[in-house]
């Protein structure tokens, strides 16, 4: 067999997208040798610019690419010579594109890319988020991947993907899909005080600058509506409850008001954690979703339950379906952390560049 | 798109292969939609003969292969076309073989069909035993694949591929693997007799005829092997260290007195979960393997720890590589079953079936 030659571009080039980028590059004897593909960037783009050489761009410009990402300076240091509209006319029709932004400004452009027969992977949750109409296209197009969405590289999508193709059905999905908050009910349950663990985790750099969006649910909110869309249930985000770990009464507050408040939950959560403690159960933050729409809440799980045994930072996905009734289908590890969300990207890349023809 | 058609061969009729012809039947219109394919049954084999038509077996054929499967009356009750050695001759280039026998003879007809561009599908273990150098093609081979080798439709082969593909180094391997043991594991917790939860597992049909094929770890030892093998560590069968549940002194019993004799084990495994639960742990038949070679075997685990909570029957295996290190990736489940082990197999066809030009 010949190698198989394919264009890639890359929408994003931070943390995630330049480790992608490094693996691409380090990879490239692998994945010629295993699966006789030779993925080659043409395009680069961020915010600052685009790069763009239909032949590949070269050695050089990918290392001073790298180069430039690790010291946060990005695009900014290499010669620009596209802008992203430009690009969007420029990718041939057998290109694969990645977009790992954070973006909202994406879904168009990559759908642009999908009808001109290329394939698109998503770290980026975006574009899959909005109304059902809006994305109903994306989610039945088998040129789209989206396995970095929920759990990083951990092969969640892909399982739900291979029980839909070989006619199972998926009943319900449950599951812990947030480092930071899983992190947060181990810490708890230490008996550790809410606002010291948050301020600690903020400190570190776990939770986003304003821990609050973490903390109101809404990133796993995300998460499971994706998944309850891949299992083929058409649900809206407004079909999931979804309780928030922080109080109401804080929502107007600045993040260092917030961060100042904090501690009158203290007592609140300590006391939840206790009561569960006293019956043999723990609290976990669980999302579970079926046909008819879903919870994303602070749960109480028998402390020797697979949720319960949970260690912090690990996320875990269960999916029970017709043929995995009794006992669920489970996948679990860590699910965040740039090397690999990267390989999950490159995993799917790797997957669209066989389908094409 | 247009629909791509291709051609698949089933060699063996059994509980497997009867289920996975119904779910080829059964998913066409899915497969079509979701993956733009078209799997047609050209072929069936089993010990009793051979069925072919390259314009694919017509409906009522395969009705009648299907009933006479349930039946246990196989092809002998259909019109038996063609011979083994036939079949050979007669499969296209571009066609999807499966091989859900339990045959030790397979391995070289196989090999002619990869070597003609065809895609194999393996449940059957066999082929891939054997010495390393007689099997190190097969293991490099992208148009083989072999999920059902371990877990049944867990996705624990292709999760091993895709960190491989991008780049990833696995360290070790460990697991849960047979639910056999893991149903023995759990009721010895309990406290029953081992010789009464013999008895009654091989009543049900839950062991082989003679329950020492799944005491003895082999078939456990196998799946350690071509995990190991997939992972890219050349290791012989004799790199593994095998412990059996039964004495050395039951070897020579014919299988009736062995039955009558397992009673005299009874005391020692009692035993050995009653001092395992004295500091808290559990009893679990491993398998662990790295590099250099590993053991199967019953080992002391905490009540608390993952494997220490798994429930009776369900598969676990733990994944630790240099990018899943402190946390390992983990898929568990249910790991035997013919609709699981079925669809592990149809997923495989599919998967081949994207990848053939």
């Amino acid at each position: 067999m010949s190698q198989k030659v394919i264009p890639v571009i890359l929408l994003g080039l931070g943390n995630v997208g330049s480790t992608l980028l490094r693996q691409i590059i380090d990879t490239q004897a692998t994945v010629a040798r295993r699966k006789m593909l030779h993925l080659v960037p043409i395009g680069l783009a961020d915010i600052s610019g685009v790069l763009f050489d239909p032949e590949g761009l070269s050695e050089n410009t990918l290392q001073a690419v790298l180069h430039a990402a690790a010291n946060k300076r990005l695009l900014d240091t290499v010669t620009q010579t596209r802008t992203l509209d430009d690009l969007e006319t420029l990718i041939p029709a057998r290109a694969i594109v990645a977009d790992v932004t954070a973006s909202t400004e994406t879904r168009s452009r990559l759908q642009t890319v999908l009808a001109a027969g290329g394939g698109v992977v998503l770290a980026n949750k975006n574009p899959l988020i909005g109304s059902w109409q809006a994305v109903q296209q994306l989610f039945g197009n088998p040129m789209l991947r989206y396995e970095c969405a929920v759990g990083a590289g951990l092969p969640v999508i892909d399982t739900l993907h291979y029980l839909l193709d070989t006619g199972d059905q998926v009943h319900q999905i449950e599951g812990c899909m947030s480092g930071t908050l899983g992190y947060l009910c181990a810490e708890l349950e230490r008996g550790i005080p809410y606002s010291q663990i948050i301020a600690q985790a903020r400190e570190q750099g776990y939770t986003e600058p304003d821990p609050r969006d973490d903390l109101s649910g809404h990133d796993v909110a995300r998460k499971a509506l994706i998944l309850a869309r891949t299992a083929g249930w058409p649900l809206e985000m407004t079909d999931l409850a979804v309780e928030a770990l922080y109080d109401e009464s804080l929502v107007a507050l600045s993040t260092e008001e917030f961060m100042a408040a904090a501690d009158t939950l203290d007592a609140a959560y300590a006391n939840r954690f206790r009561q569960a403690r006293a019956g043999g159960h723990t609290l976990r933050y669980v999302a579970q979703v079926g046909p008819e729409g879903g919870t994303v809440k602070l749960r109480s799980v028998p402390q020797d339950s697979p949720l319960g045994t949970l260690r912090g930072p690990a996320n875990y996905i269960a999916l029970r379906t017709q043929r995995y009734a009794d006992l669920p289908l489970v996948i679990s590890g860590p699910g965040a952390g740039p090397e690999v969300t990267a390989a999950g990207v490159l995993g799917d890349m790797i997957k669209l560049a066989q389908q094409i023809v």
